[in-house]
């Protein structure tokens, strides 16, 4: 008998099942199910009430009905059709940090409170928490905690600690009441399983975990009397990647339609399961994800203090290695918002590509610093913003657009080139995400990188990573690094640099590097830092 | 009998006359006139031979057909009728420099040498001489010429030494036919009147003569052996502005359906003439001329070294003041860029002003540098290109355009300081040209520059300087400065500043003067010069 996995990948507002025939990782059958609610950031459904701003929220039910619907239509869709009893196992993948308060059985306390706003699962993107992210990294400063560095020397508003912090400040019943506090990727193998599990890179990358233990109480308390609490609240074994969460409960088997008591995965994260996909599983295979932003996941041999990375976290991305990641705030939407915002949509993404692939490298007489959404690495400075210079009354769109394209590579380039310098080599880029149908984009990052770039040969990264993670769990392979290697897909060396251009492009990194830094550091660096005070005088000017 | 005079402008692609009434300077006529051939920049006409790159000439008749038809237009257009003899004098100014070689007689050398490019008048936008120029200041400053000082320390390709340097080293013997060169100005003054007349505005500001006389034959010769002769094409007695050059000719007054033997007025430069017409006359009253470009002219009581200044000429606006000139070398040009050229026009000025007008001071977080066309004054360089910083996602175009406009306002203001701080003050700020009609332009203006701003109350502002120059030839007044007052036209303080507008202006615009000097100044200075290394690699990869 021929055997399957399925993968399934929640995103911001859809999730996707993919089938997988276990020996060679073929893709048999797929499905999507849009969520009813979508990203939740202007109403709480329930009572209408409108939520504040850069608040957003998710459903729990929604999540549950990509189970009911997506997986039992990707088993459909299989041609030939398929027999359930041929899937061995089931595994996730969810955005991060997407995090809810819960009861101890599981269930979410927005079923409990349906009225409170607080109760309900805070969406990755909910960005409200930013004052609470700041006191957290200048207490975690002034204390020293030494697992600040492991993070460029801040958590994110994104992530655990601000948003867990929210609540018991803004709504301090809500905060009481939840039993636990759990990742939506732990949760939903929770829905499956009947069993809590808590996985071990969402504990390292969004709750600053490190070398086997949460920050300590002190700290919480420090925080915000009570706030110590919150360590009980997520306190658990760290399960491994690839390990078995659980077995596939009859309630979940009749949401699914699948067999009762199959593997059920350890839970996992939307970008960081994609480097299996690509068969990136050895120290210094980067694979960058490429979309309207760009996540970076490296595994490295040893622990580095790199600057500026999102975080790096023991067997965060493979089990056995330190997992690196970095990433870009901005990459697709800035060329998204050249397009639709500034061009008001009179040019399309195709034309605009077209007529920029004419021009030679340096002809444009551009460079641009690709901060509109501020600089997530290596600056780790959301409050910066971009920069365009060069400019001429023969400038034309393209020309910009293409200097966009290329300051998206050259930041690129500053993250490959800051794990080297701290002793973590990359020794292969591999490409993934929606970007990559544009191959002129893509021969201008090898060109600026100087190296060649790899492409994952699916266009369900993440959906094909859970899959290997299933098999894993089922004991089909007996790691991730074996899984990968049968199941994932990757083209090698698909774009490889022009030298002449590449030659152009150290002149012009150059170039953005002196720019990144004297708009991007300290005043006591030598810097400039006219971003910031024009941020700060658009504020003032709006009260 | 009331009298009149007629005032005549030629512009770049056409000319217009003008008949104003001498006792009070009302404008009872008006005519245009477009030049049959424009600008010449692609074909020669008379032989179909292309033109180089950055070439542009002029054809002579096309300057006399507008004394042939728009003056008799003008004349025709008087409500009620006029009779030709009430016309008692006859000015006229024009675009500088733009200069050719003529015979002895006057005759161009173009009606001689039909089939020569270098016999025709080069139009004041020629710019294949850039060669020439560069050499000519380098030859200056290596000879510590002083002269050089008064124009910023550095002429123009523009100017008249590079145009005819340009003839004597591609054309020698259109340079050894030409018995003479001259400025437009003076050229058409000659057709007028029949005798030769040079007039002390152009052989200042375009010309390098200075302190009584022109940089040496030395000089000259050092540049290219034979250019000494280049002074005795030119060298001949000054006439002050507003003096008498002569008498109308028969062939002229035929022409022009004007009475034989009225006065003609020394010629005059389009922007300066401007200056009484606003009745700019006291030392302090500087006048922008606000257009695609924006050109300052102001007299000064004394003679200061400004940095960065287009030039500085004794009696070369007002005869007895010094009078200095400045400029932006891209002001409306850089809107209509913006609109035409970025936006491909899907927005209209009129729509993004109307936005952007919606804003306050400070909103839209962006600082510009205006040097999409370069910088005249007070870098003197026209290798910078344009720079914006402080993009977001949320950035819309409306956004952009009103940074741009601050940004030329920026520029205004760092030449109004630069003149001050060179102990030349500025006391009044009037403002003409085609820029008048946006007023929340001119809102900005006065806020950023913390002045009221005057503003000439013609539609016509250098025709009407002409008239009132041909008032002071014909004897109707004693001077410029009487004629100007009871001909000139200004309203006084039209635009104020709003205090807490200028207050967030003043914090944007020491931020612009920061990037003015981190982009605008030599690595020398602590600067960056990534702009002209941009250029040069665009030059470079396009070769």
């Amino acid at each position: 008998m021929t055997r399957y996995v399925v993968g399934v990948d929640f995103g911001t507002l859809s999730g996707r099942a993919v089938v997988v025939r276990v020996a060679d990782g073929v893709e048999v059958g797929t499905a999507v199910h849009e969520y009813r609610h979508g990203a939740v950031e202007r109403t709480l459904p329930a009572t209408g009430e409108a939520l504040p701003p850069h608040w957003a929220l998710q459903m729990p039910l929604d999540w549950v009905d990509v189970l009911r619907n997506a997986v039992p239509a990707a088993l459909a869709s299989v041609e030939g059709g398929l027999d359930a009893t041929q899937v061995v196992g089931i595994a996730t993948d969810f955005t991060a940090c997407t995090f809810l308060p819960v009861l101890a059985d599981g269930t979410p306390l927005s079923d409990v409170l349906p009225d409170r706003p607080h109760a309900y699962p805070k969406l990755w993107k909910h960005h409200a928490a930013q004052r609470q992210a700041d006191r957290i990294n200048r207490l975690a400063e002034e204390r020293g905690e030494a697992w600040l560095a492991r993070y460029g020397g801040k958590l994110s508003a994104e992530w655990q600690f601000a948003k867990a912090l929210q609540v018991l400040e803004e709504d301090p019943e809500v905060f009481a009441r939840a039993e636990r506090f759990v990742e939506a990727a732990d949760w939903i193998v929770w829905q499956l399983t009947g069993v809590e599990t808590r996985n071990a890179c969402t504990a390292g990358y969004k709750g600053a975990h490190q070398d086997g233990r949460y920050p300590s109480r002190d700290y919480f308390e420090a925080l915000h009397p009570g706030f110590g609490a919150f360590l009980d609240k997520v306190e658990g074994p760290l399960a491994p990647l690839g390990g078995l969460a659980g077995r596939l409960t009859a309630e979940a088997a009749a949401w699914t339609g699948l067999p009762e008591g199959i593997a059920v995965a350890v839970g996992n994260v939307d970008a960081h399961v994609t480097a299996p996909a690509a068969q990136a599983v050895e120290a210094g295979q980067l694979v960058a994800i490429m979309g309207t932003s760009t996540c970076h996941v490296m595994s490295g041999a040893t622990l580095a203090d790199v600057p500026g990375m999102c975080g790096v976290v023991a067997d965060g991305i493979v089990p056995g290695l330190y997992g690196y990641e970095a990433g870009q705030s901005g990459v697709g939407d800035i060329f998204g918002w050249f397009v639709d915002t500034q061009l008001e949509g009179g040019l399309t993404h195709e034309e605009l590509t077209a007529r920029a692939a004419q021009q030679r490298p340096g002809q444009h007489g551009l460079v641009a610093l690709d901060w509109h959404n501020g600089n997530r690495s290596v600056l780790v400075d959301h409050h910066l913003s971009g920069v365009i210079v060069g400019q001429t009354l023969a400038t034309r769109p393209e020309d910009q657009y293409r200097a966009l394209i290329e300051a998206t590579a050259y930041g690129t380039r500053t993250i490959v080139e800051t794990l080297e310098a701290a002793g973590v080599p990359v020794t292969e880029f591999i490409a993934a995400g929606g970007l990559l149908k544009n191959t002129f984009l893509m021969q201008v990052y090898s060109d600026v990188l100087r190296r060649p770039i790899s492409v994952i040969d699916s266009e369900q990264g993440p959906a094909l990573g859970s899959a290997i993670h299933a098999a894993v769990a089922a004991g089909e392979y007996p790691d991730v690094r074996a899984a990968a290697a049968a199941m994932g897909k990757v083209k090698r060396a698909v774009y490889t640099p022009d030298e002449a251009a590449a030659d152009v492009y150290d002149r012009l990194y150059a170039e953005y590097r002196r720019l990144h830094d004297y708009f991007g550091r300290s005043e006591a660096q030598g810097a400039n830092e006219v971003l910031h005070r024009l941020r700060e005088l658009r504020e003032e000017v709006a009260r």
